[in-house]
């Protein structure tokens, strides 16, 4: 087949979004995973949430929550402390998580998909400057742009969510879907500077963002020492 | 210097917003140029707007328009016809024209621009499906990801708006800025496949997007037959 199959039910998504989510981290994907199904933005209320520079609108709560559904999409963010020590919603990932066909995070969304047990035991990737926080998860750090293990699907910083969508997109609905999802994207880059990873920007750059997380990490490294005791054993 | 200048002040990001135009086209640049600047979305008036699977809420209307501010950002989407054919909206796009240093889009914002007379003698990148039309706009076509043309910076399909955000921010703010934008994105991109081209994706895939895009890129271009006497002469 060299044409996407169209006659395959839309993918089901159900996006978390919180306050200070990074809205690159889950509009990339969602508009690769669009294309073939209907993707819905879920927090505990339908009031506008403020994410880095923009406003976003859920549109479903936790209580709207599918008896099954294909993908749990998580994304990291600058807010995403709270989410993280948060009961109400680690119980509603443990739940999608069990109604959940894939469950999968880009950025530091892998970090809360940790908190919450979802990622004990398996190989995951998060954003470069928090990838030692996966060990502490009882997860396998992987320094990738895409780590698939069984049925996690983890992307790697921010950018990362478009080459994760693209490939969960395919290993959903077949590599022509993804192909089409790339070609109406254009996803042909190029960028102007070889800078998106910390050997590549140099140790003053990888030093400025290294400072800037310091504190958010010890803060997560705190949270999730607290919850040790709830992560589970891996496999 | 190899690290970022910060003392400079905060860009000014006037975005145009509305319904149907494609998140990704504007959220990309808009992350790249927040961490130097202040990114506001701008529309008729402040009701969510319904963007391809999410909506979108303006925090600005034309009405508010700054005296002076730097950057006036255009995305495409399915929904350009409607401002494509609106006084008020091509109006608004005029003013902004008298008010900005840089004047900029993503996609087919290009074909938006374009009618409000912003392109005239300009050359301009776009979505790949729709290239043929900026001639009918009385600009250049230019099949890249990024076009600078003087004061223009245009953007070609979608993801193009990443490559574009990181080039006009270094022009903007210097390279060290935009390096460090794409490490925080970790933009260091690994396309599952190559498609992110009608030549690289094949006659096939790039046929479906071509066929799709028929409809309306003759309604575009009757759009723009109608409004050929106030786009201006080249140069």
């Amino acid at each position: 087949m060299t044409t996407p199959d169209f006659s395959q039910p839309p993918l089901k998504v159900v996006t978390l979004v919180y306050p200070g989510a990074t809205p690159l981290d889950f509009i990339g994907p969602a508009m690769a995973l669009h294309f073939f199904g209907e993707v819905r933005f879920y927090w505990k209320n339908l009031e506008p949430i403020f994410c880095d520079f923009m406003e976003v609108l859920p549109n479903a709560t936790f209580a709207d929550l599918p008896e099954h559904f294909d993908v749990l999409l998580v994304p990291g963010g600058k807010g995403q402390l709270a989410p993280m020590g948060d009961d109400e919603t680690l119980d509603f990932l443990q739940e999608c998580g069990r109604r959940a066909d894939y469950i999968t995070s880009v950025c530091t969304g892998s970090l809360i998909l940790g908190m919450a047990g979802l990622l004990t035991g398996y190989r995951a990737a998060t954003h470069w400057a928090a990838l030692e926080l996966l060990a502490d998860l009882r997860a396998i750090p992987v320094k990738a742009r895409v780590v698939e293990d069984r049925n996690r699907f983890t992307g790697g910083g921010v950018t990362a969510g478009i080459d994760f969508g693209l490939s969960l997109l395919a290993k959903l609905r077949g590599p022509e879907a993804a192909k089409l999802a790339q070609l109406i994207m254009e996803y042909n880059p190029a960028p102007p500077f070889n800078a998106g990873s910390p050997e590549t920007a140099g140790p003053e750059l990888a030093g400025l963002v290294t400072a800037q997380s310091k504190a958010v990490n010890e803060e997560m490294r705190r949270l999730i020492a607290a919850r040790k005791d709830r992560l589970g054993q891996p496999g």
